[in-house]
């Protein structure tokens, strides 16, 4: 482009750049990254634009691991599963399933990000006005924690935390939103009674806070990683065969509500 | 589900397993995947239900990092930074991306596999007999050789193919595929008296075909990479602002054809 | 645009020209057609770029109503429903809907039209050996006809082909692919020693088949017609509430077929 | 469904009652309606439960007819092409042009009902102080007035408000919103010291506020509109031709802001 002085404005980005024969990525050649970067740091860089390395990686790493599949009770497993059937191309599969994930379904994980911020500008001392002033505007439901479905505990954010006591215990981050996500979990559960832990949006939030990624990149990096368990679905639902599967067994029809 | 007696069948997976408070995938307790497998490591355990390590998960992971972006011409590219512009949500803009993969943008990787595959079957000394075959039932284009922008050649193979070359040298791949690959590109420099380089689905569909990957997983993993690529510039679009932005400049509108 | 020398010829089309205060639709000015043309005349002249009225206008217009629902275990309306639960936006609840149609969901009309259209050109005499042909070219499923769930009969099809009887008795139609509809179904019947009636697909494929419509064309209008049902299903789920509903009831998780 | 004691209560719906053999749609058994249900009419039924007729029906019609298509500078209608020439499937096609729409691109008319209605309860003496009531909350731009492209007047927008005029007339319709889309309109004329005329979602917003539809029905008729351009589009594109267009002409790459 820079030898191109016919180029409309339209389009502006500063991801890639390219002529014939070159292709740069964030200002990389891009034979320099292949073989030299692993897919999440170069997941990271394409992204954010910066380099990701050491601890730091290993923690979006492990965030994109922790999501990729919840079953085919999720609608975005299910719908990557029913569309197979239908016999549409693969990644129309696929996108049909990451189609899925908005605000209810995929949305806690930036919704997390920004509790967890609003939290750490206040202050922790101030952990419940912060949590009421969310709930006033926001609704009852506090993102990141509990699960209809994983009592008492989601198995996978134990894990995702010990791996950011890791990571801050080499220094690496700083460790104060997995405090401020146990702070909130204590609270909720002296609020309540019963305990109230942290799920897979609260962990993986914890960790897009510790990394200081904006909070929208949340949801972005929820469907990356929820487009493996996609794919993977598909591939199996497409091995296995099946036509035209609707999302209930025969026998199971609807309620007619009418007259 | 094993304390379950109340099953339906409607859904049959290997890929997992859960219990309240129980993930297991592929077998493996998702807390103990966590931290412990890399993101490309997590995508080919999901996908096929084996594990890939050594050189052969450095293959993998060339191969993922390679295809992410091809610039905002690309029709994949393209669609995510209008819809972010059109105001639907960022994961929603990403399956929009996405869903533009098909036969023809995101599909010469899985015709490249089975083509390769066919000359491996028959035999390297049946090459033209095999190509001219090939031709007959799929048309001219040979997928995988010659690219309409990169001239003369797409800078990702060579630097793909030298990895793949890395890998046979260790013996942990056979290299099989990269000796057909290179045996076409000759025999098509001959054929037209001038270069005609492997590119981008070419040099991924060897390294594909080498780690025994089902051609159609071909196009699944492509769509994996180039989401990457398409969160990129989704993001990338939505800090940039614009509405409603169409593909073109505004003084661009379209040839009206009719009466 | 005719005044404009700085067109760029990317995109062509006879459907639209515009200027600033102007829109004239397949030549038409969009205000004489507004209030002049029922929606399903203005779908024709969009699409094909003519006039239809009378009664040829009369069974587009049936065929469009015939296709609008199947009912919560049609993917196409599971999925809409289920995206509606996710919290993505309505038009994206029904562009989910609307992605599940593909060749075995949506497809079979156009299938159909294919056939008669062989059928036709062979004469109907060779009855017998054009749907063998089909068969071995492309399996033994003859689309059109019969159910896997309106048995005896799907309502639609005797209606719909009551309405090709008027249209043909008025002159307006010539009836021919009604006549060999009406033929197959006769030599299903004695090939199978039970009724194999016509269905929706079948159904609306005499349809087309009698407008000229092009086969493909079968499938975009299947798709316009489902889409009715597929917002009307949204926007009922809207109203209802629900978050995150996955395909089957809780209780109905999925069996595991892995170790 | 009602001789079928095992119904699972996960999907209820009072739009389609099925058993084998027999479908009935609103109450309606389908033989009923096709033929005597235009499909503008059928819309009506199957999204609101309602019937339409007469003068109300054709406000109805035209609303759904206007609003089909702005041209392949529209998002909606440009994936619609783009995803044509990447080789999926025409109802993949239409799907990707649909899901463009959101709250910026297919978004106004729901906003401007919900306008007209805050002004209806308000009172048109208060029309001064709810609009800026409304710029308050929802930013400068008051949804269903001015155009970026068509000046110095939509040409939709003074047919559709014409025929508001006649049903009013003909005292199937009340004609208060027309009232109140006109007053805006002068109003901000005032402001503005320029004319600021009613576009095409304004009018249609007009229309579906004198029909009483519910504010986010809005969107998803200007969906169902929209897709018959996005089908026309697709299909032209479809018999040009083109492989894998992007959404400029070749010689228009993009700007590269990075180092």
């Amino acid at each position: 482009m820079s030898d191109n002085t016919d180029v409309a404005d339209w389009w502006r980005t500063s991801i890639i750049d390219m002529e014939p024969g070159r292709i740069a990525l964030r200002g990389h050649p891009v034979e320099d990254l292949i073989g030299n970067r692993g897919f999440a740091q170069m997941i990271w860089l394409m992204v954010t634009g910066k380099e990701i390395s050491g601890q730091r990686a290993r923690l979006f790493e492990a965030a994109l691991v922790a999501a990729v599949d919840h079953g085919p009770q999720a609608p975005s497993i299910a719908a990557a599963r029913m569309a197979t059937t239908c016999g549409i191309g693969l990644q129309s599969a696929m996108a049909t399933g990451l189609n899925m994930l908005g605000d209810v379904h995929g949305g806690a994980g930036e919704q997390a990000v920004d509790l967890f911020r609003a939290i750490e500008a206040a202050g922790l001392e101030e952990l419940k006005a912060t949590l009421d002033r969310w709930r006033t505007q926001n609704g009852r439901f506090i993102p990141g924690f509990g699960h209809r479905f994983h009592k008492p505990v989601d198995p996978r954010a134990p894990r995702l935390l010990g791996l950011v006591d890791e990571a801050a215990a080499s220094g690496e981050v700083i460790g104060s939103f997995a405090k401020i996500g146990r702070a909130i979990e204590a609270h909720l559960a002296d609020e309540r009674g019963k305990p109230v832990p942290m799920n897979i949006d609260g962990a993986t939030a914890v960790i897009y806070a510790e990394l200081g990624c904006p909070a929208p990149l949340a949801r972005g990096f929820f469907g990356l990683s929820r487009s493996v368990g996609i794919l993977a679905h598909a591939w199996e639902q497409r091995e296995q065969g099946g036509r035209n599967k609707g999302p209930t067994p025969p026998q199971y029809r609807w309620t007619f509500d009418g007259a």
